[in-house]
């Protein structure tokens, strides 16, 4: 984001195959509301070339990259780490303080798929549950984020993008803003 | 919910394998951020049958059922219909029109996947977009609802369930209601 925050996303596990569509929309869901980077398990090459390719297209900065050592890389991180799991604190609870406990910090977002190591829940700051049901940590990942900005991402613009959406009514428009208007 | 609104979700298209894991998120998403019904394509028998499993181990009410007829279900809603796309316009400008319009009504919800029939943006009351960036139906959905129901959602008890995650700070609680503790 543009102001005195920033936030990685990483996606912990991934199954090629089986998790190339939920790891992906990570990726994206974490560009489109607001975060500044993810990063994703070696294994998700899928997930990477097409997040790359959307920002490419869409606009950034943002960036994703691959990691050889996810858990590891959630216990070195230089800076607070949260933690989205079904059994953690209430969100609604808990997001007044990680804003105020992250500024000017680099937060780490941690969104599992099926096992998540004890080690990581050890490891983050805090670990909250957009509800404590079983549902999915894509929306769980777009409600932490909504809210962690207080909806100030979805008035986010994307630098150098081929093309842009603009939002109608009725039916679908796209300009290509780099031969077409000023930015 | 247990107020005075009322909201289905319609999961537009589905390819048996490849979709199976994202339906199945819509699904749930919508029972766990307070929606009172899915509505899936026949094929989504997978995605059903989860979701069925979900509500009946964590509780409900929540119903979910198929349609032969997803686009017909569209066009013959009796109630207000908002179509979630990328296109459409910004969520925070129109979801207190939604609110306002959809109140003692059953408000329906549309979630696509990949190419959405203009038939449906014509149907829908309100095309309304989660940003205007490429991202997840699912990441949409969730957080239209936050919205709509303006956090409320997240504060739902659902009943009947056989099991109850409590939310802890460090680690896994689970009770079973029904023979451990009162309601």
């Amino acid at each position: 984001m543009q102001d005195d925050r920033s936030v990685t996303v990483l996606r912990l596990g991934h199954r090629p195959g089986r998790d190339d569509r939920m790891t992906t929309h990570v990726g994206l869901t974490a560009r489109a509301l607001g975060a500044d980077e993810v990063i994703f398990p070696a294994n998700a090459t899928d997930a990477l070339e097409t997040t790359r390719d959307v920002t490419e297209r869409f606009g950034g900065p943002f960036e994703a990259r691959p990691t050889d050592s996810p858990v590891g890389d959630v216990r070195g991180w230089d800076g607070p780490v949260v933690h989205l799991t079904m059994y953690g604190e209430p969100v609604q609870e808990r997001v007044g303080t990680i804003q105020a406990e992250s500024v000017g910090q680099d937060l780490l977002v941690v969104v599992g798929s099926e096992k998540v190591p004890f080690d990581v829940y050890e490891a983050a700051d805090w670990n909250v549950g957009v509800t404590n049901q079983p549902h999915s940590e894509v929306a769980a990942l777009a409600v932490f984020l909504d809210r962690y900005f207080d909806g100030r991402e979805l008035d986010r613009t994307f630098e150098n993008a081929e093309r842009r959406v603009v939002p109608t009514a009725l039916g679908k428009e796209v300009t290509e803003p780099t031969d077409s208007e000023p930015e």
